[in-house]
């Protein structure tokens, strides 16, 4: 199934459900109103929701209207929980070599950051931001959203509540980061609002590439319209379901977590490009001594978007241009 | 007016208002039905819930019944933002020279780190935790509970969006918190659920000693029966609003976020002792080359409380008692 929310006047949206080729949608109001209730109560809806979903995609559900991804804000509009990742260890060894940083890591404990889940964008709203000064950057991940888990839970028992996948844009002020990072707190003013992908997507609508809890596609990035990176999935040094698990170690993770990968990155980035600025400028830095590439500038475009070994879009894209905040 | 909200099926709760003595509670459903929902709807509800809070303080409401700390969770059960800060240098500044920390603050910067908001604990709830090894330690904190706040307000403006005024027991597993904070992204493990006070009150309910942003009153803690300390509010070296105002640089607050003061510290600490276990081990070990007090064990009870200058209970008291998880 494939799932989008309408903006409303609620601040939770009202749920759709898209057809698989992302053309139509229909609205599931008729069974639950919003996604975060679908969450609370997954077993009790999703059969006929399954039922509807199979009709439309089947062009065969009554109410069915053209899908708009700029009608849509984020599947889950807003989230009790939003823990970003960064599960791409080879995207950290850049930045710590480009930049000399000391990023004490524990080994084999995975650098998860605790995010804010009040308001996230749509993927076709335009972005304001301040200042350039504040070094605008984008970061190209998957992310996961999940049902109720209980303290204690196993990497398993976690992965099997995993209800939705999705993309996003984790933008990131670059200026902020490192003072921030250094200070140990995690983010403040380096992450304001993320945003993400038109749908959020059932782990079966991935087929094999929903293989050992990660998502074994390419995230492909263009800016303005050109190619900026397409890196995979797989390489992912944890699955979802350890991360989670980790997450779960001394407390419970209620419906409706989010839980993104960090920005996607591969050990072949000299073919594959980055899914962010920061770690080409880290390429750039190591190969020739400064950064070549600049930051986001007002009125720039991102395209963030994931097909399958068919060619079709999976989440639809997230398209959007940065723009002065008033 | 005063506010909880009553452990219901729904994830949100049931809104109560509570007496000003806190001795009787009685629905709000026939207003509003969820604290969250007050929230996002302020002006349109407020003035009938003010009329129904003066019926129920004078003794006229109908249908009011005894309050109950037990039946009660946390007045905002979950959220979509929480924050908290380390609003006490003094605090810092004690563990810092203690344990020989190089936390690299920016001068005039606040330490603001972003929560989890998907589950929160009532003031009465047993705490468990899977092991003594964790080091358990609690932090007695204030914190505010806003309407929506726009991107780039100043101080001024943030501080005419708190809505409520409440206290938090800050749950802290130390074993993980010195690791967590060397990485640099903030906690994971270190702070599972936080626990709040069984009610959150406006600010004019706490009269003259709201000022400056601050909560000028004493937080007292106790455990198990006996006396820790009691540090005052007015030593916070930034007032909410400027917290605030600081994690609005660029982006939107919306209704419900709850930002907490950090655990609660004076620079007389000889005299009013502290807030949280690791402080007074901190104080021990700069004056005895060793920490002397134990951090909690199972069975264990922490009592929170704050009083006004008539001696009476404000938000009512967390007293909770720490047990093994299953």
């Amino acid at each position: 199934m494939k799932f989008a929310s309408l903006k409303t006047s609620s601040r939770d949206g009202a749920l759709l459900l898209v057809s698989r080729d992302l053309s139509h949608a229909v609205s599931a109001a008729g069974i639950v109103p919003t996604l975060q209730s679908l969450l609370e109560n997954w077993d009790e809806f999703s059969p006929r929701l399954e039922d509807l979903y199979q009709a439309l995609s089947a062009g065969k559900a009554p109410g069915a209207f053209a899908f708009d991804p700029a009608a849509v804000t984020a599947p889950l509009p807003r989230a009790h929980q939003f823990v970003d990742a960064s599960a791409f260890l080879n995207h950290g060894d850049i930045m710590e070599r480009a930049f000399n940083l000391t990023v004490k890591k524990t080994p084999g404990i995975a650098v998860l950051v605790q995010r804010q889940g009040d308001e996230f964008r749509g993927p076709r709203d335009d972005y304001p931001f301040p200042t350039e000064e504040d070094q605008c950057d984008f970061e190209g991940e998957f992310a996961v959203i999940t049902g109720d888990i209980g303290m204690g839970s196993t990497p398993e028992e976690a992965e099997s509540q995993i209800r939705l996948v999705t993309i996003l844009n984790d933008v990131s002020m670059r200026k902020h980061l490192f003072r921030e990072l250094s200070m140990g707190f995690g983010f403040i003013n380096a992450k304001p609002a993320s945003v993400f992908g038109p749908v959020a997507v059932t782990p079966d609508e991935l087929g094999d590439a929903w293989a050992n809890g990660r998502v074994e596609l390419d995230m492909r990035v263009s800016r303005n319209g050109e190619w900026f990176g397409h890196p995979n999935g797989r390489e992912m040094d944890w699955s979802f379901g350890e991360l989670l698990a980790h997450l779960a170690y001394n407390r419970n993770l209620k419906a409706g977590t989010i839980l993104g990968s960090g920005t996607v990155s591969n050990r072949g980035y000299e073919q594959v490009g980055s899914a962010c600025l920061a770690e080409r400028r880290a390429v750039e830095t190591i190969a020739h001594g400064k950064a070549l590439t600049d930051f986001v500038h007002f009125g720039e475009t991102l395209r963030f978007e994931v097909k399958n070994a068919d060619g079709a879009s999976i989440f639809g894209a997230i398209e959007h241009r940065f723009v002065k905040a008033d």
